[in-house]
């Protein structure tokens, strides 16, 4: 019988993350007097076994029981192949996808949700902040938080809260509280709506106003909750590739090329670190994050030091930064709409290990609608990122006449954002690239800070 | 290690549908002119493939290859066990769910859809028109088409058009065509417009819409498919009680009790169907369709003939009905706002094979938001009927001090319907029961028509 998709059963779930800090070396984040940061300073923000994580150099960090328990809520998550979109490409290509969306806020984001909320409560955290852009995170973070019973308090980018009301209902539904950012709460919040009344917001405003909330708590019992970029954020989603790997085992295929879209990272990490080891140690496999034009970070930008938030509240991360200010332009995918990039995908770029890619709006759309009416299940706007370089693979596969096995990380459904899908249908989706002279300005803020170090020696 | 999760593999899935019509006498569908329908009387509306299920009395019935490659997308479904909420109902009894929610329109419908479309597909037809009410069956339906390529059309019962936008996006990424009724396009929907200019619509409308569209096709490409209450839609359903049953037993468990949400009857059909032979052959369990209060089909109205459409157009069925022009409150779970029930459900009641239960909105909603932040899915509005009573019954067991395994049909997410959650969480959802003078009202019109046989010889 034809194989559609292939299963892990509860006992098969991974038992541990692997950390790629035990196979690359990194620079360090760096305080504000411009010295590596030591984990005391960041006790205020993150609890200390978060913190713990985030700098180890273990390879492989056991689950914790408690974590795999709600995650078997929908974990293992199916490798599915994509037959009817093969089919309708006529590729010669094998295309397998991971499929995230099957979470019950619908995208990979609840397996480090999960995660912190678990380590947070351990230590006896009570309540959690976070920002959340197109809202993804912040249900993820909502619906983590109702199962370890932490309270939950979400900044939401305006322009997305706005756009996207059912956003907000789910954090309810599990009890989160949201609000738009900016908003006159925080100072940061303050500031902006002095400056900038009708702002619409952004990531690092946000973030600002949720890292201010948590450090203002004086109880102690206030944590600030990161979705992506940081070295723990990515070690959690780790589950996702080596999951993927034992099912592809299991039917006798390894992956040509693996793909994945990257606004802070973890998605991509999370699909293709346990494969990066496999080519550190030999394996020759071409891996491509995806970018939107749009927001061209690991394409157009420099690895430099830079600010995660607008305000500087975070440390200075060495990573691929279009500068702390950028407004990316309004695309619909909200998660991917982020100046910066993990520092581990960014050191993956440095070293070559990884390729990006950026693909332009119309095009992601054109895939998603593709793939939703062959493989049936409607993308998230930011999975269609990936899918556009997908399908553009596949195409070449055919091309060339070689027989490629594509791996590439489906990272949610896009039933939440099906007011994307109207505008695109009505013809109202447009491309945006932004000119060099603008990225130039944004850019200049990267020379006020020290330069990371060019570390290229996985080998 | 705790079991959360039965999966079973792709080669695992039932490759034949259980057909209850070997096991049960019916009496026939009739004709305007008061006798049994023939099949060629159906022709018009049905293709004749699906007409000989529907009349078939083979008790098991293959499921077509091309089916069944449709329905890996996200068949078979995982059987989970409900640990978050017994824990939360300190509760002996061990509840388990089947969820129908991972199909990608977020729902059980699909498992028909895509066998009608495929049927229809066989048969030579090009287009298929339906009608829906909250919007589940419009879109799976719209999703089953875009697999094998046919068109499809949609009336939605305008309230839900409006309420849920989002419906018809989903049904337009899948290429269907969508639209609010009562329509200026049919006359069944002038007549309605003319006497009721301000109609929010209804099923019973909606139906006749699809149906007038369908027969109106001169070329004969184009039929009508329903998406509950007959036969053929029960047998495809039964796909969810065959897996439920294999799964249950590779845990060595049994059920005591089987629980659906029941509104034209084919989410209950499919859990309990194959349950309801093992209780024909001497099991002893007790089998529960729920119904809303507002709309108490199974509960408050008799057993007779009637239609199934407002207009009349379709064969009298013997069904319960609250009377074919009976107007529902306007409760959330719209998939429930239906004057009559499956006919097979209906004679099951008759037979007392099965006991039918009602509850009210308020419990529903609170049920949802337990079951959300317990076990992390958010339950469609309809499934929160079904969660309702399986909440007594745990309560029941607890006071009873005994061990009951309950297993019950999770029918969809909800995460199209958020907006429904929000007004529970605002305090704005309210009971309805309709009083004995309006539901007397309603039913005078099964005074013109025949009445069935009161069938009881299962033994």
């Amino acid at each position: 019988m034809e194989v559609k998709k292939v299963l892990l059963l509860d006992d098969e779930i991974p038992r541990q993350w692997y950390n790629i800090l035990a196979d690359i070396k990194m620079n360090p984040p760096l305080g504000p007097d411009g010295k590596p940061i030591s984990p005391e300073q960041l006790a205020p923000v993150f609890p200390m076994n978060l913190i713990e994580q985030e700098v180890s150099d273990k390879r492989w960090i056991d689950i914790p029981e408690e974590v795999l328990k709600v995650l078997k809520i929908w974990r293992a998550t199916p490798l599915m192949r994509a037959r009817s979109l093969e089919k309708a490409l006529d590729t010669p290509a094998r295309i397998y996808y991971k499929y995230e969306g099957a979470s019950p806020p619908g995208s990979h984001k609840p397996n480090t949700a999960v995660a912190q909320a678990y380590y947070n409560k351990e230590f006896g955290i009570k309540k959690l902040t976070t920002e959340t852009g197109a809202g993804q995170w912040g249900s993820a973070l909502s619906f983590a938080c109702a199962q370890f019973g932490l309270e939950c308090k979400v900044y939401m980018v305006k322009v997305s809260f706005e756009q996207k009301p059912y956003r907000k209902s789910m954090m309810s539904v599990w009890g989160g509280k949201c609000i738009p950012s900016p908003s006159p709460y925080t100072k940061a919040g303050r500031e902006v709506l002095e400056k900038f009344p009708d702002s619409q917001g952004s990531l690092g405003i946000a973030i600002s106003e949720a890292v201010e909330e948590a450090v203002a708590d004086t109880t102690g019992k206030t944590r600030y909750s990161l979705g992506s970029v940081l070295n723990h954020v990515m070690l959690h989603q780790t589950i996702i590739g080596l999951e993927a790997k034992k099912q592809m085992k299991k039917i006798g295929e390894y992956p040509d090329i693996i793909i994945g879209c990257a606004g802070g990272g973890s998605n991509f990490a999370g699909i293709a670190s346990p494969f990066v080891y496999d080519k550190i140690n030999g394996k020759d496999i071409e891996i491509y994050p995806v970018e939107p034009s749009a927001c061209p970070t690991m394409t157009r930008a420099q690895f430099g030091y830079d600010h995660g938030d607008i305000a500087g509240y975070t440390p200075l991360l060495p990573m691929h930064s279009l500068g702390h200010t950028f407004m990316p332009a309004p695309i619909h995918a909200g998660g991917l709409r982020y100046h910066g990039m993990s520092p581990i995908v960014s050191q993956l770029i440095v070293e070559g290990l990884i390729t990006p890619k950026a693909v332009n709006q119309l095009d992601c759309y054109e895939a998603g609608v593709l793939c939703a009416k062959t493989e049936g299940i409607i993308p998230a706007p930011e999975t269609n990122n990936a899918l556009a370089c997908v399908i553009a693979e596949a195409r070449k596969a055919k091309e060339e006449k070689k027989e490629k096995v594509i791996l590439f990380s489906w990272s949610g459904h896009g039933l939440i954002d099906l007011g994307a899908y109207d505008k695109y249908l009505a013809g109202e989706v447009i491309d945006y690239k932004p000119e060099d002279a603008e990225l130039k300005k944004y850019a200049e803020i990267l020379k006020n800070y020290p330069k990371p170090e060019m570390i290229k020696d996985y080998r």
